[in-house]
Protein backbone atom coordinates (compact mmCIF):
# COMPACT_ATOMS: atom_id res chain seq x y z
CA UNK A 1 0.00 0.00 0.00
CA UNK A 2 1.31 3.17 -1.04
CA UNK A 3 0.19 6.29 0.69
CA UNK A 4 2.03 9.80 0.17
CA UNK A 5 1.98 12.69 2.48
CA UNK A 6 -0.47 14.42 0.39
CA UNK A 7 -3.30 11.55 1.01
CA UNK A 8 -6.77 13.66 1.66
CA UNK A 9 -6.88 12.96 5.58
CA UNK A 10 -10.54 12.71 4.94
CA UNK A 11 -9.86 9.34 2.32
CA UNK A 12 -7.71 8.05 5.66
CA UNK A 13 -11.49 7.47 7.28
CA UNK A 14 -13.72 7.02 5.03
CA UNK A 15 -15.44 3.56 3.94
CA UNK A 16 -13.05 2.31 1.65
CA UNK A 17 -9.72 4.33 2.68
CA UNK A 18 -7.42 2.98 5.09
CA UNK A 19 -8.45 4.06 8.55
CA UNK A 20 -12.08 1.93 9.05
CA UNK A 21 -13.47 0.45 11.84
CA UNK A 22 -11.82 -3.14 12.25
CA UNK A 23 -8.69 -2.42 10.00
CA UNK A 24 -5.10 -3.17 11.05
CA UNK A 25 -4.37 0.65 11.16
CA UNK A 26 -6.60 1.37 13.81
CA UNK A 27 -4.93 -1.57 15.86
CA UNK A 28 -1.28 0.07 15.35
CA UNK A 29 -2.50 3.37 15.87
CA UNK A 30 -4.13 2.33 19.09
CA UNK A 31 -0.29 0.63 19.78
CA UNK A 32 2.02 3.59 18.99
CA UNK A 33 -0.32 6.04 20.40
CA UNK A 34 -0.99 4.20 23.97
CA UNK A 35 -0.27 6.61 27.07
CA UNK A 36 3.18 4.55 27.66
CA UNK A 37 3.56 3.62 23.90
CA UNK A 38 4.57 7.28 22.84
CA UNK A 39 6.33 7.76 26.23
CA UNK A 40 8.46 4.41 25.25
CA UNK A 41 9.28 4.67 21.86
CA UNK A 42 10.03 8.84 22.58
CA UNK A 43 12.53 7.36 25.35
CA UNK A 44 14.56 4.75 22.94
CA UNK A 45 14.27 7.19 19.93
CA UNK A 46 17.95 8.26 21.08
CA UNK A 47 19.57 5.01 23.32
CA UNK A 48 19.11 1.79 23.91
CA UNK A 49 17.99 1.42 27.09
CA UNK A 50 17.80 -0.96 29.34
CA UNK A 51 15.12 -2.37 31.69
CA UNK A 52 15.81 -0.08 35.14
CA UNK A 53 16.89 2.75 32.81
CA UNK A 54 13.80 2.95 30.86
CA UNK A 55 11.62 2.33 34.08
CA UNK A 56 13.13 5.59 35.61
CA UNK A 57 13.08 7.36 32.40
CA UNK A 58 9.33 6.77 31.29
CA UNK A 59 8.42 8.74 34.91
CA UNK A 60 5.00 6.76 36.33
CA UNK A 61 5.05 3.43 34.61
CA UNK A 62 4.77 0.49 36.55
CA UNK A 63 6.63 -2.32 36.36
CA UNK A 64 3.44 -4.19 35.08
CA UNK A 65 2.61 -1.72 31.75
CA UNK A 66 6.03 -1.29 31.18
CA UNK A 67 6.00 -5.27 30.44
CA UNK A 68 2.73 -5.20 28.22
CA UNK A 69 3.77 -2.18 26.08
CA UNK A 70 7.69 -3.43 25.58
CA UNK A 71 5.75 -6.94 24.17
CA UNK A 72 3.50 -5.20 22.21
CA UNK A 73 5.81 -2.79 20.71
CA UNK A 74 8.21 -5.99 20.08
CA UNK A 75 5.65 -7.77 18.56
CA UNK A 76 5.10 -4.88 16.49
CA UNK A 77 8.53 -5.17 15.24
CA UNK A 78 9.27 -1.60 16.60
CA UNK A 79 11.27 -2.17 19.67
CA UNK A 80 14.00 -4.91 19.89
CA UNK A 81 14.82 -6.84 22.82
CA UNK A 82 18.32 -8.45 23.57
CA UNK A 83 19.37 -10.38 26.53
CA UNK A 84 22.64 -10.91 27.60
CA UNK A 85 24.08 -13.95 28.84
CA UNK A 86 25.53 -12.35 31.62
CA UNK A 87 25.57 -12.85 35.96
CA UNK A 88 22.98 -10.66 37.05
CA UNK A 89 21.46 -10.82 33.60
CA UNK A 90 20.95 -7.56 31.44
CA UNK A 91 18.03 -6.89 28.51
CA UNK A 92 18.46 -3.96 26.18
CA UNK A 93 15.55 -2.32 24.37
CA UNK A 94 15.98 -0.43 20.99
CA UNK A 95 14.54 0.82 18.27
CA UNK A 96 14.35 -1.22 15.09
CA UNK A 97 14.70 0.72 11.60
CA UNK A 98 10.88 0.37 11.67
CA UNK A 99 10.38 1.62 14.88
CA UNK A 100 12.73 4.73 14.05
CA UNK A 101 10.96 5.25 11.27
CA UNK A 102 7.60 5.83 13.22
CA UNK A 103 9.43 7.22 16.02
CA UNK A 104 11.06 10.05 13.40
CA UNK A 105 6.67 10.83 12.67
CA UNK A 106 5.60 10.57 16.09
CA UNK A 107 8.60 12.97 17.93
CA UNK A 108 7.44 16.36 15.99
CA UNK A 109 4.21 16.01 17.52
CA UNK A 110 5.10 15.15 20.59
CA UNK A 111 7.65 18.16 20.76
CA UNK A 112 4.34 20.18 19.30
CA UNK A 113 2.33 18.99 22.09
CA UNK A 114 5.42 20.05 25.04
CA UNK A 115 5.70 22.88 23.41
CA UNK A 116 1.96 24.04 23.39
CA UNK A 117 0.53 22.53 26.34
CA UNK A 118 0.74 24.90 28.69
CA UNK A 119 -1.32 26.93 26.70
CA UNK A 120 -3.81 24.53 25.74
CA UNK A 121 -4.82 23.34 29.66
CA UNK A 122 -4.44 27.35 30.63
CA UNK A 123 -3.09 26.28 33.57
CA UNK A 124 -0.72 29.43 33.19
CA UNK A 125 -1.97 32.86 31.64
CA UNK A 126 -0.29 33.99 28.89
CA UNK A 127 2.44 36.14 29.14
CA UNK B 1 7.83 27.59 26.72
CA UNK B 2 10.39 27.00 23.25
CA UNK B 3 10.69 23.59 22.42
CA UNK B 4 12.52 23.33 18.86
CA UNK B 5 12.60 20.45 16.38
CA UNK B 6 16.23 19.65 17.47
CA UNK B 7 15.22 19.16 21.24
CA UNK B 8 16.81 16.26 22.49
CA UNK B 9 14.02 13.28 22.69
CA UNK B 10 15.47 12.55 26.54
CA UNK B 11 15.52 15.93 27.59
CA UNK B 12 11.24 15.40 26.82
CA UNK B 13 11.15 12.93 29.37
CA UNK B 14 13.82 13.59 31.87
CA UNK B 15 13.07 14.82 35.50
CA UNK B 16 13.38 18.36 34.48
CA UNK B 17 12.00 17.75 31.08
CA UNK B 18 9.05 18.66 29.69
CA UNK B 19 7.01 15.45 30.03
CA UNK B 20 7.70 14.54 33.62
CA UNK B 21 4.56 12.90 35.20
CA UNK B 22 1.70 15.08 35.72
CA UNK B 23 2.66 17.97 34.02
CA UNK B 24 0.07 19.22 31.54
CA UNK B 25 1.92 17.84 28.28
CA UNK B 26 1.11 14.10 29.70
CA UNK B 27 -2.26 15.57 29.84
CA UNK B 28 -2.22 16.86 26.60
CA UNK B 29 -0.63 14.16 25.25
CA UNK B 30 -3.69 11.98 26.73
CA UNK B 31 -6.31 13.76 25.16
CA UNK B 32 -4.86 14.29 21.29
CA UNK B 33 -3.66 10.52 21.20
CA UNK B 34 -6.35 9.08 22.48
CA UNK B 35 -7.88 6.32 20.60
CA UNK B 36 -11.25 8.76 18.96
CA UNK B 37 -9.07 12.18 19.87
CA UNK B 38 -6.80 11.12 16.42
CA UNK B 39 -9.92 10.13 14.22
CA UNK B 40 -11.79 13.16 15.38
CA UNK B 41 -8.79 15.39 14.44
CA UNK B 42 -8.10 13.94 11.28
CA UNK B 43 -11.74 13.97 10.59
CA UNK B 44 -11.83 17.46 10.75
CA UNK B 45 -8.90 18.17 9.14
CA UNK B 46 -10.24 18.76 6.07
CA UNK B 47 -13.51 20.32 6.33
CA UNK B 48 -16.04 21.39 8.86
CA UNK B 49 -18.60 19.19 9.52
CA UNK B 50 -22.06 18.29 11.70
CA UNK B 51 -22.22 15.85 14.26
CA UNK B 52 -24.37 13.19 11.93
CA UNK B 53 -21.34 13.75 9.73
CA UNK B 54 -18.51 13.36 12.13
CA UNK B 55 -20.12 10.16 13.67
CA UNK B 56 -20.35 8.20 10.17
CA UNK B 57 -16.94 9.46 9.19
CA UNK B 58 -15.39 7.99 12.28
CA UNK B 59 -16.65 4.83 11.80
CA UNK B 60 -17.37 2.92 14.99
CA UNK B 61 -17.13 5.99 17.23
CA UNK B 62 -20.77 5.75 19.56
CA UNK B 63 -22.65 8.58 20.77
CA UNK B 64 -21.31 8.94 24.25
CA UNK B 65 -17.83 8.95 22.90
CA UNK B 66 -17.93 11.07 20.21
CA UNK B 67 -19.97 13.69 22.59
CA UNK B 68 -17.27 13.09 25.37
CA UNK B 69 -14.29 13.48 22.74
CA UNK B 70 -15.46 16.46 21.34
CA UNK B 71 -15.83 18.44 24.58
CA UNK B 72 -12.26 17.42 25.54
CA UNK B 73 -11.31 19.27 22.27
CA UNK B 74 -12.87 21.95 22.51
CA UNK B 75 -12.19 22.58 26.13
CA UNK B 76 -8.35 22.10 25.01
CA UNK B 77 -9.33 24.43 22.72
CA UNK B 78 -8.25 22.62 19.70
CA UNK B 79 -12.16 22.01 18.16
CA UNK B 80 -14.71 24.86 17.62
CA UNK B 81 -17.82 24.99 18.24
CA UNK B 82 -21.28 26.65 16.66
CA UNK B 83 -24.47 26.08 17.03
CA UNK B 84 -26.90 28.03 14.60
CA UNK B 85 -30.33 29.31 15.76
CA UNK B 86 -32.51 27.08 13.10
CA UNK B 87 -35.00 24.44 12.62
CA UNK B 88 -34.13 21.69 12.91
CA UNK B 89 -30.70 23.03 15.19
CA UNK B 90 -27.72 22.68 13.58
CA UNK B 91 -24.36 22.41 15.17
CA UNK B 92 -20.69 22.71 12.91
CA UNK B 93 -17.58 21.20 14.34
CA UNK B 94 -14.08 22.70 12.75
CA UNK B 95 -11.01 23.26 14.30
CA UNK B 96 -9.88 26.58 15.44
CA UNK B 97 -5.97 27.58 14.53
CA UNK B 98 -4.36 25.71 17.38
CA UNK B 99 -5.82 22.58 16.10
CA UNK B 100 -5.30 22.83 12.29
CA UNK B 101 -1.32 23.42 13.79
CA UNK B 102 -1.80 20.27 15.87
CA UNK B 103 -3.49 18.30 12.93
CA UNK B 104 -0.31 19.43 10.79
CA UNK B 105 1.72 17.29 12.69
CA UNK B 106 -0.52 14.57 13.48
CA UNK B 107 -1.38 13.47 9.91
CA UNK B 108 2.31 12.46 8.76
CA UNK B 109 2.06 9.96 12.31
CA UNK B 110 -1.38 8.49 11.13
CA UNK B 111 -0.34 8.57 7.01
CA UNK B 112 2.83 6.68 7.81
CA UNK B 113 1.05 4.77 10.28
CA UNK B 114 -2.11 3.61 7.31
CA UNK B 115 1.02 2.64 5.07
CA UNK B 116 2.71 0.44 7.25
CA UNK B 117 0.09 -1.03 9.04
CA UNK B 118 0.08 -4.56 7.45
CA UNK B 119 3.50 -4.58 7.42
CA UNK B 120 3.56 -4.16 10.86
CA UNK B 121 0.45 -5.89 11.90
CA UNK B 122 1.91 -8.80 9.32
CA UNK B 123 -1.61 -9.74 8.77
CA UNK B 124 -0.82 -10.10 5.34
CA UNK B 125 3.07 -11.63 3.31
CA UNK B 126 4.87 -9.24 2.02
CA UNK B 127 5.06 -9.46 -1.61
Amino acid sequence: MTVSNEVSPLKLLAPDGVLPARCPSRVVLDHVTSKWGVLVLVALSEETLRWGALRRTVEGITEKMLAQTLRTLERDGLVHREAAVSIPPRVDYSLTPLGRELTAHLLPLVVWVAAHADEIVGDTPAP
